[in-house]
This record gives C-alpha cells, structure tokens and sequence, in this order.
C-alpha cells in the first residue's frame, strides 16, 4: 500500500487510532483537520492504523514505516482516537512506542477525541497530551473533544472550536514552518 | 495464615506489559508478588504478554483468551509495566482493551512499574490506575515504582515498600475474598 | 474554638475543603463517613475549613492546629471537596499544604467529590488524590465522585459506592489499626 | 519586532504563587519571562501573592483586585510556582479559583515549576496546566520545569527551553494580539 508518494513535509496528517476502518473517530479527526487547513481544498493525508495490516505494529512492515514517515513529517497532526477504559485505545499506544523521543519535534498535534462518558474522555485527553509531549510532539491548543450524543452537530462543534483556537494551532504551524525554512 | 487455600480464584498473577519476554519489568514484578503472598513458596501465576504469540493480540488466539482467565481470576494482579513515552506499552493496553468494565471488580490490582525516568514513571503510573480502575480492579496501595539505577537494590526497595503496603493488600484481598465466599 | 476534646486515634473525621460553611459538599461527606462506621451511632468528627477563622491557614491560629491534629489522628478521613476551576479549592490545598510528607501515614482517606461537570470532577478527583498520597495517606478505594444533579438520590448513590467499596474501606482501616496496636 | 507596544493589555505578567517573598521560584519566573519578551529591557510586572497583604485572598482587598486585572490583561502569563506535595500551592488556587471560567481567554500562559523532586514536578505540572485550562488560558507550549539542584545553571536552562518552544509562544502571543485588534 503506497500511502503518500510525493509527500512534502508540513501537510496536515490525520492519524485514527481506532482498530477498526471507517471509524465514526475517523470523521470527526478529518472533519476537525478540514477546517485547520489555510486553503480550501487543502488535501489531508489520513493514516488509518486499522489498515496497517493484521501483523501487530512491532513488525516493520512497509505500511506501518510509511506510516511512520507520514507522521514524522506532517506540519500538523490532526491524532483521532476514541476512548476505550478512560484511556485511548492500544493500538495507539503501539505505534507511539515505535517513535524515539524526538521523533515528532517539529510537529504541531491537535488531540481529536470522541467519547461516550465526559469524564473518560478528560482523562484520556490528559493521559493522550502526555504520550504526545514524550515524543517530542507541541501541543498549542486544547484538545477537541466531543462526546459521542453530539455527534449530530459535529459541525457547530467544529466551528466552536476552530472559533476559539483555530488561529493560536496556525499561527505555531506557520512559524514553526518558518523556522525550518530558515534554519536551512 | 493461608491467603488463599485450595483456589484457582484468588491467586496471584503476575501480568507482565512488557512487548519482550525476559524483562528486568518481569522480575521485578516477581519480586514483588512474591512478598506479597503470605506463605513461602506461593506459586506466582504469570502472564507475560510478549509470549502471547505472534498476532495481534486483539485476535482471539488461545493463548490471549487464556491469559484473559488468568487474569481475571487473579486475587491479586501485580501488573508489571516498563515506561515507553512516560505511558505503559501500547501491548499492555491492547490486552486491557479486550476487558469489559467491570471485568476485574473482584481483583486487587499492584501495579510495579520500571522507569529510567522518575517524572514519566509518576506520569506512566498515574495513567495506568486511571485504566485499571476503569476495567473494575481495586487499587488499594500505591504502586511499586522503581527507576532503574537501583535495580541492584532491589530486595531493599521492595522490603521497604511492603513494610508500609503490604498490610493493606493484604487485609484487600482477604476481605474481598471473604466477602465472595459468603456470597456463594 | 475547641475542636475535639478527648479525641482518640481511629475516629472518623470529615473534612470539608469548601471556603463557605454549610455546603451541600459537606453534606454529602458526612453522609458517605456515616455508613463507613462499623457501628450505628458511631460519631462523626468534622473539620469545616471554612470555620476556622479569618485569617489565613498559613497563620498558626489555635483552630488551624486543632484541625491538624484531628486530621493527623483519624483512622478514616473523609476528604470532602466542591470542583473549581477542574480542581479542588485553594482552601484545601493550604491546609494540605502545612502537612509534612509523612503527616497522614496511618489514616486511610476517602476522597468525596461533588461536582457540576463530570470530566472536572474526574480531573479534581486525580490531583486530590495525588496530593493526598503525597502526604502519607492511603487511598484504598476509589472515590465517591457525585455529580449535583444527583444530589436528590445522595443515600442510593452512598449505597452503591458502599456495597463496592465499603468492605475494602473498612479492611484498611481495621489492619492497620491491629499493626498499630501490636506495634505498640 | 515589537510584541506590544504602547500597550498595558499585553504585556508580560509574572505571577509568583509562592507564599513567601523573594523566592527562588519568583527569580526562576523572571528569568524565563525575560528572555520570553522581544526587545531588550522590556518591562515584566510581577504579581507576587504572597505580597497581597495579611488577610486571606478570598476577601476583596484592592491589592488583590489590582493583581487580578494585571493576570486578566496579559498577553503573555508566567506562572511561576514552587512544588509543595506533588502539587503547587493553595495561594495560587486560591488566586485562580477568584477567576470564572473564561477570564483568561485571551491570555498565553506558561507554567514555570521549580521542584525538588522531578516526579512531583511532572505531576505539579500536570495539574496546574488543568486548572490554567479551566480559567481559560491557553498554554501553546511545554511548562519550564527545573529541578532545584540545577538552579545554579538556570541560564543554560532557560536558553534551551527557549530554544525550543520561544518560537512558538511568541507566535500564538501575535496571533491572539492581532486577533484581538482585528476585533476592535
């Protein structure tokens, strides 16, 4: 599976981290990611760890490195997870282990979590924040966390959201961005 | 006293969340469990995830489904977990994710936890009892945490910790056990 | 203001970390310590924290140190909190916060939390719970965390949280009494 | 570039939650604000709470109401705070439980945590970023968090932490006041 030929470093990159495609999870991540992009149209790279194959991540399978390279490279993160016993599930664990501590440093990731119980959801966001921030990912904005019985009106919570945080995650991608360039 | 006479309910089991067989994580966690039953030469049950066979674990192999029993049979659980990303390892939370909610209400949880960091070791420790909690185990005492560089002291570190604990487990899981037994 | 003449080790006290007297959270403290004493009648010792006078904690009032003694002598101490802010009050913490490392080794805590949010409440109950076993006190169950909309079905709640935990609670409580009785 | 000119909204608070004056915690806050303004000589105000006067920040005095429009009115809010059993202490929740929800809204804010202990310090750290969250404050970038046996190389430390996240922050510190502007 060739997952993103021509990839340039700074797309946005939505990682679900459900064991399972077309996740409900997946959606809302990719509705979330649309808005944060500058331009209409902008294209999102989606990394399904459900479609990485049946052998567990540990493996380096192709797809799982390629994976791996998207992530590394993306300018934003968009990381879409559901939450499963107050945490987020262990798929997305294992591909975070794979990742040295440094691995995600220039990398802006904006937390997308859905979630059946309020509290559940809080503590997965904080215990998700924490994993991120140990592989050396930034973090500028509070997560978007959405419980699952509004699912309905997932586009005013978008807008919300985007409203109140959407230019403070832009403005650390563009600089970020504008760093690499000139540090070349 | 005899903790636990005559049961396969009511063991100890140790669940090791290491992705590699033969951890210094194992150990530890055996040596801990081995304080913690009352008579010498209680026989330690363990579960060493690493050893569960080469698919992922959310497939339903024997090997999973009995480590599963083990588990949830277990008296008391020592889950013993080194520190990846200052969380536990993704196979360590893929195993948690196959339990429903209540799947270890009658289990006295020990988490023992290894970490080269003493800040991820407090953060990992805090967000493995947000997940065992959430799966119905009783955490009655703090964790056993270790960083690495007193391994060779070892015995100290656990004598130390079960002088102040060790009670209190204890007088958990008889109580919990005297409780279903006059339940039946 | 005299607190608790002839108090004894091993009573069970509530304290309650609201900044005004006569709070709904101290209510329901008193009603979650009541069915944790083994005996009907048995009394309850409280600490209002709103109660002990104008002046800052930090100040060595006669009233602040009453409470600290009956706080450090409790068998069971019930720590009861509203949520502000996605945490428990500054109140509490001063109090907390005159304590050394090891003030609380031999009193086992309940945390009850009342809350309007439910993922506040969970975030309160984690840092609570954090800072009391900072200070020496054994947490053995899981708190009684209670949303306000509740708060007209309190004795089903208390029921429920006591028919889980109580046992536990009382196990704790009970072993380490006999450990410091033999150590004597 | 200039971050603020001519502007009182805007500028760089420290606000120092240490009960008592002249703390190390406060120098380490300044230290990190310092470097966190643009131009040279730019101008730090600092709100040390432990300077409010003797009666308890519940009550309304002026000091403590002239220091809570300084904390509303920054652009940029260093928290500086030392670590008193695994959390920071009551003084400054007892300021931040003053705020409602969405009273710093509009304010970037970074935690600075001196700490004896490096796991208290995560965890003092985890919580304080909760509560910031919870008053409304957004903080785009990792706390600065220094192990006291370290403080005699505070510069280095400082210029690292810099290094790395000064970017960032400065960015969303724009963004937000161009936002702001654009608004009027």
């Amino acid at each position: 599976m060739s997952l993103l030929p021509n990839s340039t470093t700074g797309d946005i990159v939505v990682l679900v981290g459900h064991p399972s495609t077309g996740s409900r999870t997946g959606a809302v991540g990719r509705a979330v990611a649309a808005q944060l992009g500058d331009e209409p149209g902008h294209s999102l790279r989606v990394v399904e760890l459900a479609e990485l194959g049946t052998g567990p991540l540990g493996e380096d399978g192709v797809a799982v490195q390629e994976a791996e390279e998207l992530v590394r490279g993306a300018g934003l993160l968009v990381v879409a997870t559901p939450v499963f016993k107050a945490g987020y599930p262990g798929i997305l664990k294992l591909f975070l282990d794979r990742l040295e501590p440094t691995a995600l440093e220039p990398v802006v990731a904006v937390p997308v979590i859905l979630t059946a119980s309020s509290a559940h959801g809080a503590l997965a966001d904080l215990q998700l924040r924490v994993v991120l921030q140990a592989v050396g990912a930034l973090l500028p904005v509070p997560s978007f966390v959405l419980e699952e019985h509004h699912l309905d009106d997932l586009p005013q919570y978008v807008d919300a959201w985007q409203g109140r945080f959407g230019t403070a995650a832009r403005a650390v991608v563009r600089a970020l961005d504008a760093e690499r360039v000139s540090a070349r």
